[in-house]
């Protein structure tokens, strides 16, 4: 298993949620190719749920893939932001609702193939509604799903974000 | 929950593995923003279970994490490739063995929020050995785990690529 060295990178562009960079690497003493790589802060998704055993999901338009998805909230990490209080933050601007305990339960690379990003996920239970403070360029209607209800929607497909399945079958395996 | 009517968008750059645009977008009446999007062809994931119940999984070192990582094998659709025919392709390439039943399970957005890619997740079983044929830049070792085990490195953290993450869960709650 080798490493692969960097010869040389090329930042192609610098963006708001995201870089792009193309490095040259080392395969062996003979060899070199190229990586195209996103560049991610990172992000924090979490599952709310309820005193009733309900999760709060969040239905967007999302422009990538050209439908609206029904998601688990989520967010970017601001530059040194404590995911933990990302987490609370996200969860505040998407649901209007706080937490008064939210606990890490996992994470992951969505995509290690060519991507930067780790996304910690988070449980947050105690919800308590709060004053409301939407992002500017987010329109986002939160949906209350029963626990059992959200796995079905998995079976069927009807969700199917990465973040959102992972985060919703790492509790159910956490409650079993 | 409107949708996002693309008001201009420019190309960034054309590579290998993705694209990438960053798109105006109309919000409402007044307002625009700009959506960063990766543009990928989409990819297959699968799940190669042998007649004893354990899983072949793949390790390699991936670039853009800096890591060595255990995944299910995986990767991306040629242009205009059947998913099926890719899932058996990419399980030859891979780890070296041929399946005589495979069957889709499943499937997902890794990063909706700005990447185009759909992964299509497959299970594997029939595996026969075929000559293996690997691809010129990938440098993987095949680790034949157990299925319970590979359940218990989600759990510790071990695992933590999504897909395999979402392919594993996915085909225990298949078999549960």
């Amino acid at each position: 298993m080798t490493e692969e060295k960097t010869v040389s990178s090329d930042r192609v562009y610098e963006g708001r949620v995201l870089n792009l960079r193309v490095d040259t690497v080392q395969l062996d003493e003979s060899k070199t190719t190229r990586r195209e790589i996103v560049e991610h802060r990172g992000a924090v998704a979490l599952v709310p749920m309820d005193a009733d055993g309900s999760v709060l999901l969040v239905r967007q338009f999302r422009k990538a893939v050209e439908r609206v998805m029904l998601e688990i909230p989520a967010g970017t990490l601001e530059i040194g932001e404590d995911p933990l209080q990302c987490a609370q933050r996200e969860l505040e601007e998407e649901t209007g609702y706080r937490a008064a305990n939210i606990r890490q339960i996992g994470g992951f690379y969505p995509s290690p193939g060519y991507c930067t990003e780790y996304i910690h996920i988070f449980l947050a239970t105690g919800l308590t509604p709060s004053p409301r403070r939407g992002d500017d360029d987010e329109d986002i209607e939160v949906e209350v799903v029963p626990f059992f209800k959200a796995l079905e929607m998995i079976d069927r497909g009807e969700i199917c974000d990465g973040k959102s399945i992972i985060g919703l079958l790492t509790l159910k395996s956490h409650v079993a």
